[in-house]
């Protein structure tokens, strides 16, 4: 069960409303990279964790905390937006917010949601369930978790550094401490699985020797002639798991060229993909009956 | 520039047609685990390279590579629909391939594609290009990419795991070899660009000393009495990284409680939620005259 | 069956074309606030309908209404993009029509479209056919209606307010009268029902002896330090639909932790969320075997 | 700031796992009448409330009692599917649990998740952004809160009724319970805010006279013969918000029939919707030159 | 301006309901291939027309029609659906309709719409306005049109071999003779047009000596060794638009590799990404100071 | 299999980056009229072609041809975003690129994707996998592809004559000349197959005379008043297809105005749309018991 003290987990000062950056911070709300998606991938990992309980506990302090964070940017949002009319444009063109309205920002902030945040990345574009990643294997998940901040901290320097308001840089930098943290959260999970060695190939409860042993550590090139500059680490010594060598190979395919025959007469395709007239005359001929 | 050759990646044979399986094996091409994402997610990565030449070459290469799985999986999809058709039912009653495509197996795998793979995942929903992900950061894109082999071989061995076709099996393991040696060369590139120590905090360009220095190794706790079990290699000793100290400690809110104030008149909220009278027929009256 | 006759159901005039409203409008018509969801959604409504006959009727007629308020607002569109083009750059520094086109206006207005209205919204997001709630009960229908023409005269007074010409103010003057009477409409539906007691709880089919009477009336208050200002007439009286007493109670779990136990082999999850080898073991025997 | 316990609301069993049983409360997770929805729903409203403070804090602890519902949901789902799993068919074939995870369960609940509830409907279809709305305008929001409370409780009675398991229907007898209570909140708010006649039309700020007064109380019949069964309370006496005198009326065009003229070269039309050759011939010289 | 008659274009029975082929129609209903997707994007073409005006009055004449057609469907699925229940299961175990909607029948049927049709393909994946094509280029739209209505009638026939239903194929060999006339319909505008010589290329509009001279008729061979199979029509003799010669050619780049060069600081790339550190660092130093 | 080598097909230059032309560009990438849309369908098509060998080959040739076409535009996205940076607005203010980033460009190019370009279209946008459209029926699918070569020429003509840029303006020359080619193409596939008398109406292996001959060849005229412009080649003389004769007619409904009687009770309707108290007892009782 949850609960809250209607604070904030950290101050949102805005000393210039600015609409356009205002547009720019759903990027961290409801983008991919944003906090919506971290706080349900952390909070549906747990509610459908499996195995040591700590590991569940975890995810759902956290996941609980990234709640915080949406309030906090959803707050900025609000706060970025006042100043943000709709008043008639011939007045407009004297003033600096409705140019920016016109320009860059965001018009559903004035037209859908009356200068609040909104569940939408920052070109208005829907949060998606789909982000929220969550596949039952603990290792997967926390690559998953690990990617989740590595993206989120990236997107957070970035808008760092579009605004020169005080109040708004001092709340990212909160934020970017919190990734700071979440990367290495995640990364001890993986630490006490057993590291690379421990986790690798994930799943490592799928018995290894079932995978074709011909094709596992090798990089296959692709390149038409042969004069890729794609060497390194990953193609020659011992693969990174421990558990293989890495050879670079140039790939041939190992398989004949596909044919799946005649069309089916109850695939409707055209008639020349089928066999020959009898045969669909015969398809047809026990519907009619 | 690229090339083909008409031929397989592997051999794909399907001892027994099962428009069941071929629906499951739509989560591997149009899924968001799919070999859909990892093509273009590898190859917009490629496409968008900035920094040493064999990065970009590597993930071309492997880019490439998964465009042979998709074709692979499609194939698999087709052959599996042979003998699935759309006669009258009163016959399919009699006929267990019938039973399938009315139970488990995907209506639109007749109606739409005439019995061929189509671009969506297992509930027939469509891929999206949302889940294409490249930071232009190569080792947020790294963890990315080792998260989506993760996730990728965690459904392939499930997917084995689900069919007694031999035919199927030796594809599946297949990509499940590739999975493997995929995952390895993503966390080849992060031990190329110095581990854990010298990759994070992701992005390591970001001037740390600007993230809140109060906020970035703490695990903080946001469970309501404190008894959480949440403890382990997150909450003490050298941060992962290698830059900070963990500690655990109990969240409390550093902000305030935020007070939005009244509505602006143009926004047209309830007259209840804006200031008085007088102030929303100011704000209209320039408009009136 | 439908008909039309090719005129608008009202004038539709644009004094100065003005390609960044013309994106503004795209709310109207292809957002979730916009016509062609009402428009759906009552003719879904009235094509589901059973029970009394002259509800069906008057979702049709209604519904038939809103496809002439989407084809005025295309036509607002098309007429506001008159002038919009995408004539080369250096001279479009020029020309006030290219700064819009260039800053504020939709791209896909001239890319995509050709200077023409889309489903889509003023983002450019698709219309989704999700958008569209029809669940049989009359009552919780109307609900949905009376919503969605709430949002919808919002939406469109912001319009109003967001432009100082005089036939699209004229347009818009007569879409919010319209607002005005569906709203009427849908509420005058629900008093004919029986009113608020007679509607409520939603549906008012199901037995309400069945529902938990512990929980069906209390106000169960989250905040952690219980001095939480949500007091109001929610929390103390007759409850509004006259069947119980408002009360106000700090929540407090009913339930226990939940445990999930160890995972099962065949999920492939990592080996430390499952029970131990000898079992996973089992799991695959039968496979090899 | 929020916090949680750990512990579930209300309390799960679940007598018999049933696989499909966990796909269809998906509907109740990620579904459009669903808890994520009206978590999200509540809380956006809340963080971007402006106005009367009680208000905001009303919202904020539903949104944050709403997340408790979601966990009791995932939990459900991940109980249900104990059980389900992906072993080879023909064993499945013996087992009755195979026989639901072939027909009518969701292959990704094994696949992708694992045995554990995704953000997605019954049919997998991704939760969207775009379902939490949030006008700005409270009383616009109340109704949608009471539109989603009704929808979701018509949900809840549906899955009450497809299930005879004690525990889930016990389950869902609380949520029932609470779903009766969030109707009456909602209108208990709207009650304050003065009931129908002070609320409407929504929104009551923006000044009634600039509407157009022919058309703001008429019901307008679309029926092409005018024998339309569409009269009832809304076609004659009081409109319901009291300001208008409802009316029955044949729809008549009050526009004409829309001329966008001749297409504009640059919009790369056909030649046949252009003026004519020298027309487009001018429009391409400045390039040429 | 739109008006109905409450009548059905053409009578729909239903003499054995199936909920199975319920949900299979909704692929007709709002799918791609399907009738909401026709008549938007008619009624959309015809209101951005511009140009001869009987075309648009065309588009307008059969977008009205096609809504008569949803509601064709939607009655359709209704009628199917009588029958399919959320009684407990035990119970439905003895009853074939449950059988299906257990197994591959919809529970949003029941769950969400009561029965009724809804907005969703037979995956109950949303309608999307993206599927609504008008380019506002008359001969590139019939031909979208053409492909709508050829699409839809493959469709049309696969549902009429996936029934036995009298009715049901009554009404659908009413909705293929339909599609046969559209088909025709739109080839009948492009033959108006001037046929493929007088339209190709679309745009004809455009000024042909502006396109490359040296790639416009030749099939570019992308095959590896050169024995490509893919020798036709389309690869020598006269182009079908009668303006050049086809060729065969093995495709071989024309231009070189790209190299982005290293990353700008502000991008907050990898360091190993970007020049140097004083490069970075006098990135920063602005800011900070 | 697949393959590269690294090269672009055509050579990308821009001589002046524009971060605006960048977004514009997305619409031709991740658009619907965009070239993965192009490449995937093409791929898909063939992976699931039957029938005559030759067809596949091709389709397989001309898909790989678009993968090129991707990169081209990936790498002129990319190096019109040069220049682009999210540094301090007051700074920015002086800078012609600022004001494109915070006007009409797109923040993601920036915040997401590090100056990259995203699988998105101009709008951000997701590319759709529901775009992918391939039906196993050949000539229903050159169809969709002549459709998809016009809408995509129409789109880089509008692009071509939206930017300057000697760079931009020559690789579009390229791209245009391309889609001429593959316009021609599908319609020598079309001219193969028989021309519009061989595969009209498509299906062409549906049995005509299935279809109901009252309704295949006329033009139904849904205009109110029967005073519609819309006459023309489609409204008298032989059909196209050379089946039938074209005819006018007045549309008049064939069937009754649907009755959907009663609501059953399991759908939990208001009591209203039932039939009686006893009737809903009953129902329920048998669960009580």
């Amino acid at each position: 069960m949850f609960y809250h003290d209607g604070k904030l987990q950290y101050d949102v000062k805005v000393d210039k409303p600015n609409p356009q950056f205002a547009k720019m911070l759903q990027q961290a709300i409801g983008g991919i990279e944003g906090e919506m998606k971290v706080c349900l991938q952390y909070l549906f990992q747990a509610w459908g964790a499996r195995g040591p309980e700590k590991y569940r506990d975890m995810l759902m302090e956290t996941g609980t905390e990234e709640m915080a964070h949406i309030e906090l940017l959803a707050t900025a949002v609000a706060l970025n937006l006042e100043g943000a009319t709709n008043d008639v444009k011939d007045e407009a063109a004297k003033d600096p917010f409705m140019e920016q309205i016109m320009g860059g920002a965001s018009a559903r902030h004035i037209l859908s949601s009356g200068m609040a945040a909104m569940a939408v990345d920052s070109n208005g574009v829907p949060f998606s369930g789909s982000w929220v990643v969550g596949t039952g294997n603990l290792a997967a998940d926390m690559y998953a978790n690990v990617m989740a901040e590595s993206a989120g901290r990236v997107l957070a320097t970035r808008l760092w550094k579009s605004t020169d308001d005080k109040g708004m840089k001092d709340m990212l930098s909160f934020l970017i401490a919190r990734d700071t943290m979440h990367q290495n959260q995640w990364l001890a999970v993986l630490e006490e699985l057993g590291g690379v060695e421990g986790n690798h190939p994930i799943p490592n409860s799928f018995p290894q020797e079932e995978e074709n042993q011909n094709f596992n550590y090798n990089f296959i090139s692709t390149h038409i002639s042969g004069d890729s500059k794609a060497h390194g680490r990953w193609s020659e010594g011992k693969s990174i798991d421990g558990k293989g060598n890495f050879t670079f190979e140039k790939g041939v395919p190992q398989g004949r060229k596909p044919d799946l025959g005649k069309a089916h007469p109850a695939g409707f395709a055209q008639k020349e993909q089928m066999k020959n007239d009898s045969f669909i005359k015969s398809a047809f001929k026990k519907v009619k009956e």
